[in-house]
């Protein structure tokens, strides 16, 4: 061990330089098409090319976790609460919340709104079909939008979406997580569908069930789809080994 | 589109109450262990008590991106430049850097020592022969130390450390990254007891050999260890496909 070690040195950072965020990138699944939750930024005073969508997210506080943070923010924007949230990254080129497009907003909503922003990025899952959002707090509407539909957003908004898909491709190939995704009964069909437009490449009918067929916690029910107009498929249910 | 939409909200966070850091696990291999790179933190007057081991990690500064501030902190404290970088996971529990162990350190090198800090975890990889970690700035020693043999670290750097192997785990079966724990020959002894340490098992010689002579990036040389006791083992290099 060195005896002269050298005095630390004053770091050269204020620190008080920063915003903290989380943002939620929050993906469902209707059956057929995954959709990303998107909020309305409005004031009622602003003109409509002042008008922005945006992911749910906002400050974090205090005294808070990022996980704690991220259902806060998510269940106080949208309503949705207790589902899947995973942090996948954070976000923080220095010039994210700069463009005068976002001026406007950060002005009227941010203590320090020409402060740099960090974000760290979650994305959350959820069958459609078992969550109905609803607007509160700043956020004037909450909506599904197509993946393939998603509009200009506000921030670098667009860019942790598409970071979220990517992170999630790579973790469906690890973790069932996928299941949060779908109803509590669904087709093969919409299984495969849905791993299709995550990987971004379609499979073969026949392997993708042999595959399935093999893992225990894929449950066929003694059900089958009901209101279709082909014919009903078999209902199947996730049932999380222990 | 709704046309009463409430006013957006005053946020309820001053956000002057984080710091913001980036903290690297830099993982390097020697033919036979996986290791850690680690910096001493002291001070000339400080107690022996007082001493603690961590990662090589330091405050973002004002105008600066995430990955040019790892890149930056991790030259500066270890002289390690150009080194194959990614982030991986945002540690923000309110109480982590608050323990009474660390107050000293923060008290001399923080200019506001009690505020949270949040921080940007970034792994590194690296052959341990091609880099030789020289200490700089605030680091008082910067020394490899095997997975199995870390000690307690300052804040929370051991839980870092372990999400950082977690997260590399998952990589490499996506990625080639884990030739850049090797150096630019290598056998297939070394590769396969690489892989075997990440994933924590061990796995078949020939079914491991027979999956490396389908990837085309690892090519074998006209050559074989040298100044080795055993008999020398021929030797590979990588090389990126196009």
């Amino acid at each position: 061990m060195k005896t002269n070690a050298p005095r630390p040195i004053e770091s050269d950072l204020t620190g008080s330089d920063f915003d903290l965020s989380v943002d939620n990138v929050v993906f469902g699944f209707d059956g057929d098409q995954l959709q990303v939750l998107l909020i309305g930024l409005t004031g009622e005073d602003m003109r409509p090319e002042q008008f922005h969508m945006a992911i749910p997210g906002d400050l974090v506080k205090a005294n808070e976790g990022l996980d704690e943070a991220a259902h806060r923010i998510l269940s106080s924007l949208t309503s949705l609460k207790g589902v899947f949230l995973k942090q996948f990254y954070a976000f923080g080129a220095p010039d994210r919340v700069i463009e005068e497009k976002d001026r406007e907003w950060l002005m009227r909503s941010r203590r320090y709104p020409k402060r740099r922003a960090v974000t760290v990025g979650y994305y959350s899952l959820v069958s459609i079909a078992d969550y109905l959002p609803v607007a509160s707090s700043f956020a004037s509407k909450a909506e599904w939008c197509p993946l393939a539909d998603i509009p200009p957003l506000t921030f670098d908004h667009n860019e942790i979406v598409a970071a979220g898909l990517e992170r999630l491709r790579q973790d469906v190939a690890h973790h069932n997580i996928i299941f949060e995704l779908l109803p509590e009964k669904f087709t093969l069909g919409q299984l495969q569908r849905l791993h299709e437009i995550i990987l971004g490449k379609s499979l073969d009918k026949r392997n993708f069930r042999k595959n399935v067929k093999r893992m225990s916690e894929v449950v066929p029910l003694d059900e089958k789809q009901a209101g279709v107009l082909h014919k009903p498929a078999q209902l199947y249910t996730y049932k999380k080994s222990v």
